[in-house]
């Protein structure tokens, strides 16, 4: 509280009208806080993507076949995906982390971005049984902690988290209907860009699975290892890490939300670590930010996930701590204040 | 036309599902009609930021005194300002030019990056009479025209226009409210942050100048010159000049869309060649950019100038760029496609 007094005055020394830079002056504010500093730096950025199959994708509830979550997997360690391009343009290390495709990637293994931590070849159909045993949730929740404490360890001091996972969605869908208690109907959105029927499907898929699921007293773990999936159970991870190292990690888009609010209701002060890089397309997503409370850095209209969305907000957030560093204020510029 | 249509097939094929990183398509398919190619490159960004003084100032209409527009250009020249810091972070290169600011700047006019263009010692005061000559908005027009040429001739690919100037939002709103026919109360809002007095003051200012100057069948060039300043003069001459050369420019914020407007009612195939850096919190900003019918890039509570809007917006447009050039095809990446 006393840093954000100071980081504020500091703000208003800078050589610009009060207030004029917006909501950047809060990201600066919010950077001053984690490091507990006036003087904010980010020396090395990186985006994490973990990447899951689901068995809830026998029920149909994607555009896109399996196949596609091992295949983009390949697509990443190459670096053909949008964002291969998105971290390279924002000078963002990118780490890929398999804890659950049901595929192998051969020599894609030897990339020094890849990290084997398949639990086990995609969660169970949830509409069936539990997603996950409780053994694999915590497997997920160690593969997460374990990347935000590398980061730590690489002198990395601002984190993105991001997922492939086909049927992810649903998934996703079915975690902002249990943990803020919000109608399938509301909650579930077109993902890849399915068809009416489809998600007529995927509403119902989310609706029984709720059903059967439901249990006086159930936390967000219960629901992370029921209805979850391991990229998302793993973003969990990252998170409750990062709270507790006060590392700054953004927050990409519907999915990795997802994780978020199982996050910060496992512990709230995951909040104060977070930023949101963007408001997607999909439907509920504009929601859960304002029940959470929270305006998006941007607003493109996209929603793809791999993190593409956070490596695009990142450079951003840099920019808010660059300006809250090296810029002047009216005193070392020689520059008039406002009048009386 | 053709190339809209081939530029939208290509981002089809990407490894993507289709349309799923919304504006930034647009984007790229932008720049490809921009430059006429599949491929299109951002070699090189640039920004301009053009400064003068205001005789209108003489009215009271901002919360800041008539020297500051100096001293920012001297903070500018020795990088202290917002711009100066986010041009670093983007890899930006910078231009300052004075077109009219009623002071000197000693050896800061040593600076590579300064441009002495200047015009007049600001503008005269456009309550009692035209605020510049024919001749000297010809010169302001000119001045801007000479940068779009400098600029593509130094192989720069994408252009910020921004600005500096003391009084400068009541000539943007004065125009708004004459090349669009909108009252005064709707263009004019707060600047730099003026109180309730102020503000009243600076509506009546408006009301009085458009009265003044109000002609028959007078068109922007009339308006630029009778209410106008030397620095959106020279901003309306950029892009006037890029529209021919088929350079893209950013437009910043709420100024610099007042030369933009200017600009498109000059030669409609400037808005070809813009992009809208984002939505200034100035009021009026957002209802002209929809009268323009474009979405900006960012939308973050931003009001300072100096093309800083457009500094942070410049890495997403080059982000788009690359997106279209880097990423692969669902053949290229063996990645199945969506099912039928």
């Amino acid at each position: 509280m006393r840093i954000q007094k100071l980081a504020q005055e500091k703000l208003n020394r800078k050589t610009k009208p009060l207030g004029s830079l917006g909501r950047l002056e809060d990201i600066a504010i919010q950077l001053c806080e984690i490091q507990q500093t006036l003087e904010p730096k980010i020396t090395k950025k990186r985006t994490l993507v973990f990447a899951a199959s689901h068995g809830i994708d026998e029920e149909g509830v994607s555009a896109y076949p399996r196949e596609v979550t091992g295949q983009m997997v390949l697509n990443f360690l190459r670096g053909g995906a949008a964002i291969n391009v998105f971290a390279r343009c924002g000078n963002i290390e990118l780490s890929v982390i398999d804890v659950g495709v049901d595929a192998g990637f051969g020599n894609g293994s030897d990339s020094p971005m890849f990290f084997n931590r398949k639990i086990r070849c995609g969660t169970r159909n949830f509409l069936k049984e539990p997603a996950m045993t409780f053994a694999e949730f915590s497997k997920a929740i160690e593969a997460g902690r374990e990347q935000a404490r590398l980061a730590k360890f690489a002198n990395v001091s601002l984190l993105g988290v991001g997922e492939m996972g086909i049927g992810n969605t649903t998934s996703a869908s079915a975690l902002f209907s249990a943990l803020l208690d919000l109608p399938a109907e509301e909650t579930v959105g077109r993902g890849t860009g399915i068809d009416d029927e489809r998600l007529a499907r995927k509403v119902q898929v989310v609706k029984r699975a709720l059903e059967k699921h439901r249990l006086d007293g159930a936390d967000a773990a219960h629901w992370l290892s029921h209805v979850g999936g391991f990229e998302i159970v793993a973003m969990t991870g990252v998170l409750l890490e990062a709270a507790d190292l006060r590392l700054p990690v953004v927050v990409d888009g519907f999915v990795s939300t997802a994780a978020a609010v199982a996050a910060i209701q496992l512990n709230p002060s995951v909040k104060e670590i977070c930023f949101w890089a963007h408001c997607s397309n999909e439907k509920a997503h504009k929601q859960v930010l304002d029940i959470l409370g929270t305006t998006p850095i941007l607003s493109l209209d996209m929603r793809l996930g791999e993190g593409t969305g956070a490596a695009l907000a990142m450079p951003l957030i840099e920019a808010a701590a660059r300006m809250m560093t090296e810029m002047a204020s009216f005193e070392e510029a020689n520059v008039s204040t406002k009048r009386a």
